[in-house]
């Protein structure tokens, strides 16, 4: 592991390193904000999952998280979107929405993807297994958020990781890949035309299976915030179908539609204090 | 005017515009912060000077200021950091710190920098009379702060503007272009040889020369707040000059050393609170 940034923001330090990922293949970059408590003792963790065409440092130089991650004591880790490097396929056409920057946080199995393209294990398994081997952080005080694609990304992984992941929230997220252009397109690249396999990485489709569940591993809470001026809304973001699905699992989902808001990070930033304090009371 | 893009942002708007100049003859891009207030009344109005390298972007993106903008119901404009375009003169080497992307808040008398470079005017003149005319803000209640060459430039243009601007504040400011690298090669180029010229844009002159004047047109209070771990602290900063000049013309500086801080947005968003009630208050 290399480090290869370091700038003191609100106490704390805002880090950035490169490492080999075993699950990826690749050399992968990850930042994260430790909160000045982190110089004490172990602290909350979250993991933020980014949007197309994202790198770590999108969230970390636009969101504003910091302020409030010191005030709270929480840490936060964001990974890229994608596997990274000369050697990983990408879209043949540089889609924005299709290899590089879009990997989807899923497992691939269509080649050439399933090579590199490995993301569900990589934020599952691989990336808090460094975290919690690296720095002052509680593993079991663990929760996941992320925008978008990484909204998307944050509600499958927590869902089918409980154990792992205690809180869970997402900013305008796809909901239901297997219903919209973006993840039909994802989907059948990564994981072949059987719609069966997909349904493993449906928020809605996951939500709707906990109904059979324990409620040990039903989500407690979720937050969902969502702009209604966001240009994505009807044709790839749809929270109508997890609501459905939260209400049908008898998960409690609290989903905010915010008037005037796009799919910017500017409405990230008006909303993110909301969730870090959503997820320090969880955990 | 041309508007490029508005973002919901903290119940205001953030918006952006292309504009034709007179001043630097030129199309110019700027952003303007308008806190919720603005709609039913007009706000006070602070004025960014960014850095070198920057656009009107960086500030809007990456400061975090729109949220204490909003609570305190003040617009923020941040124009760009020099003419720009085709037609433009740049550096002949595309040097970061002479020509695009640093035009020193000054209006340059040397071929060919004066028939564009005349940045002193644009801030000072033509960019608030636009504001002004054109949207719900009071000229009265206007302040200007700015980082690194934008410190200069507010510091600068505030001391010689009193009626213009009511509050002055900077983050890392070059203090003294007179007598570091950066502002040598900056008024040699843009000003000729004659360094009794320069005088005219050092604040530290400036501001020794407000002790023969009548109180009215000395600055109530100075904000500054500088990184003690910034890369340029020692060589192009030297805030104890700064120091020296207000403390011989009896100008009330508050100068706070930042433990660990370097010339980041990271350092700019730790404080730009502190700074936004700052100027807050004196509006």
């Amino acid at each position: 592991m290399e480090q290869l940034a370091e700038n003191k923001c609100f106490g704390g330090r805002q880090l950035q390193f490169s490492h080999d990922s075993w699950s990826l293949k690749c050399a992968m970059h990850f930042s994260v904000y430790l909160p000045p408590q982190a110089e004490t003792g172990k602290v909350p963790v979250l993991y933020w999952l980014s949007g197309l065409t994202c790198t770590d440092e999108n969230f970390v130089q636009k969101a504003g998280a910091q302020r409030v991650a010191a005030e709270l004591g929480v840490a936060i880790v964001t990974p890229d979107t994608s596997p990274r490097g000369e050697g990983v396929a990408d879209d043949p056409e540089g889609a924005y929405d299709f290899g590089l920057g879009a990997g989807f946080y899923l497992n691939a199995t269509q080649a050439p993807w399933n090579e590199h393209y490995r993301m569900y294990d990589y934020i599952s398994s691989e990336l808090p297994d460094l975290i919690e081997a690296s720095f002052p952080v509680d593993g079991q005080r663990a929760g996941i958020f992320g925008h978008s694609m990484g909204g998307h990304g944050a509600l499958t992984i927590g869902v089918k990781n409980p154990q792992r992941f205690k809180s869970i929230s997402a900013f305008a997220p796809i909901v239901a890949p297997t219903q919209c252009p973006w993840g039909e397109k994802a989907l059948s690249g990564y994981l072949g035309e059987d719609r069966e396999l997909w349904k493993d990485y449906d928020a809605c489709e996951l939500i709707r299976s906990v109904e059979s569940k324990p409620e040990a591993f039903k989500p407690e809470a979720l937050l969902v915030d969502q702009g209604d001026a966001d240009n994505f809304l009807a044709e790839q973001l749809k929270p109508e179908l997890l609501q459905q699905a939260c209400e049908q699992a008898g998960v409690p989902l609290t989903l905010r539609m915010q008037p005037g808001y796009d799919h910017s990070y500017f409405f990230i930033a008006s909303f993110i204090e909301d969730h870090l304090r959503f997820h320090a009371a969880q955990l």
